[in-house]
């Protein structure tokens, strides 16, 4: 029986990574594809008491709860980005299933089919997904290792009249670049002049590897009128919990907080009874600084096998923090082809094309770092040095 | 600063029920507005238990899951499902964050804006906050207490031809009614004839009041290409979990699941594995037959207060199961602007208007009997029953 789906999907696509991540999942393969934490350092203790303690503390927790979810919990993310420099008063804050819902709420209160959004290129590909689910036409703007460059950001909002710049400033996925401070300040001024909203999101941005830097949030810039952030526990606690939240101008939270109505009522407000306790009692950024030092020490050694090995014209951006290398191949090899091979190996990556909105290249590849324990790491980065080479010297060769 | 939303946005209403809830939360009122379980029948005992024993079970439980969400889950589902009558793969079936994103998603997928949506009146008010915000039009279709009335829902499918028909024929939100077998198989044959989906909601399709009966569900009915079938744990277990679940033709069920991708990646996976574990561990079933009695015997104490009082022209559906006393007060009396000196008097109820797509009657309420417990509901309803005798009174006086 054929079934007359909604215009709109034919814009809907399957996500490249969660599609290689269901073949990896599968066989017995080191998989650097996917953005997951890793599973051994997740606080499984800390999590239990929390449980527990909202188990003691009354059935309150068990009901239907608020729209825009837990007070108590709201009010830890307060503090917690206030500790960012972020201000934000409670009808600011709304709960969100995942940061993903901030992004697809929040594109179904602001975008209209044909209005624009200004991105990075590459950029998230599960935001990109959720621009064109709504029809929404996405400009990517050139930028260099220190985030969007100016003359073609003021350049591009003058001649699409964005509704909204789209931005993983800190640790970005996929290219783990961390904007400047200069060009922070920069797209906020733009933004305030040309009437167009931020909307920052910062997954990753707790997991940053020297401690003593700090990365200032563009939310942190603004007045509280311009920006919207969005981050999530599912880094630093545990993923499946599936709690985000998101901070922004009263006027549009309110507007989402509306649509989430229609969407899911609210979220799983378990989970948020446990992870305020969690807040409360467990040493959270304790942990978050056994984490930056763990995946510290991952990311070098990915970082040494790709520096030791003979790779001629393979180039990669140093991550400062979060997840991922975001690694260039000698510009001949596509790196969808020669994924084929590495999974023969035992060995898989996600390429970095679908991450593009336009004039993908196709010798990019992000490499996750956090998820492999340190022996799997080296094994699997040992094969994956290995192909890559095969491919830049057959390549070589037949030049 | 003003915010230039999306053009859908014009349809996103705040819910009356969730807004009245907010207020009735914050005083000193017994509310019979809200859906909600009753807190003291949850099974608390058994849901920690399930936690604790997904803690103990590994660590896989708190990773990133599959958008369709835990398999044994579904499995578990298709089992229970199948008790009803439906049959079931295990890719016709998706885990969703409660059955309002089953109902949101299936939007998504299914109706460029300006498609057809045929709907019980009232109905749903969620689903019809669902269609608004994607512009579906709402056709009503007129129903008496067996269901939808086939001359009308002939006609109307023929002259609007619609992409679906939303229905809940069980223990209906808001008025409790139930669809006779003759009035599914007729919907059913139709939708067959008119290439047209079923959307079958059924919340409450448990809480039957009568254990020897059986409700079929149209699900039951179909060969698997024309219903698609929501159900959730909200009502049987608890709330706060957001765990729902929709069946439906795999081409369907694959399109909702893309959707999914971009909604939330996929819904809290903790909370699928210990309702896993609480299936196959607590005799759920026991459980339910418990809440049968219970609110059988609450529905009775607020059915004996409404016949015992001096009340011409109120009458009533007596409900055969679910959540839901639907009031009819004398025509002349408006149940919204009752609803002040009610909640003044410190009782609460939702009217009925906000529940219709179009021409509201507004004498009409619904009323919860689930939620309070046996002598709060006796205290609130004398309460109420008084309100409505003045109101009536005073009305007659007016003539």
């Amino acid at each position: 029986m054929k079934y007359a789906f909604a215009k709109r999907v034919q814009h809907l696509q399957s996500s490249a990574v969660r599609d290689i991540l269901k073949v990896v999942n599968s066989g017995n393969v080191i998989s650097f594809a996917g953005g997951l934490p890793d599973d051994d350092l997740f606080p499984v203790e800390a999590v239990e008491a929390a449980f527990s303690k909202t188990f003691q503390s009354g059935k309150k927790s068990f009901q239907y709860g608020l729209t825009e979810g837990y007070e108590p919990l709201r009010e830890v993310l307060i503090e917690r980005m206030g500790a960012k420099g972020i201000k934000a008063k409670l009808e600011e804050v709304m709960l969100t299933t995942g940061s993903q819902q901030a992004i697809d709420l929040f594109a179904r209160i602001m975008f209209s089919p044909g209005d624009v959004v200004l991105t990075e290129n590459p950029t998230y590909l599960a935001a990109v997904q959720v621009f064109q689910s709504y029809e929404v036409n996405i400009i990517p703007v050139e930028s260099d290792e220190h985030g969007m460059i100016p003359e073609d950001l003021e350049y591009k909002m003058k001649k699409y009249m964005p509704k909204c710049v789209y931005v993983v400033p800190t640790f970005s996925n996929p290219s783990g670049k961390v904007w400047s401070l200069e060009r922070r300040k920069l797209l906020l001024k733009l933004a305030k002049k040309k009437n167009v909203v931020i909307f920052e999101d910062d997954p990753y941005g707790e997991l940053k590897f020297n401690p003593k830097e700090t990365y200032t949030p563009i939310a942190a810039l603004d007045n509280g009128k311009h920006v919207l952030y969005t981050s999530t526990f599912s880094k630093t606690v545990v993923p499946a919990l599936r709690t985000g939240w998101i901070k922004g101008p009263y006027q549009i939270i309110r507007m989402m907080a509306q649509a989430k109505q229609a969407a899911d009522l609210h979220s799983n407000s378990l989970a948020h009874h446990a992870l305020y306790h969690l807040c409360c009692d467990f040493d959270l950024n304790r942990h978050i600084a056994t984490l930056q030092k763990e995946y510290f020490n991952r990311m070098k050694i990915m970082q040494n096998l790709l520096d030791q090995a003979d790779l001629p014209g393979l180039s990669y951006i140093e991550p400062k923090g979060g997840m991922f290398f975001w690694v260039r191949l000698p510009e001949e090899i596509n790196a969808t082809e020669l994924l084929n091979t590495a999974v023969e190996n035992g060995v898989a990556y996600v390429p970095g094309a679908p991450f593009y909105v336009s004039n993908p290249e196709q010798n990019t590849i992000r490499l996750n770092f956090t998820h492999s324990t340190p022996d799997k790491l080296e094994q699997g980065m040992k094969t994956l040095v290995n192909v890559f080479q095969n491919a830049i010297h057959l390549e070589k060769q037949e030049v």
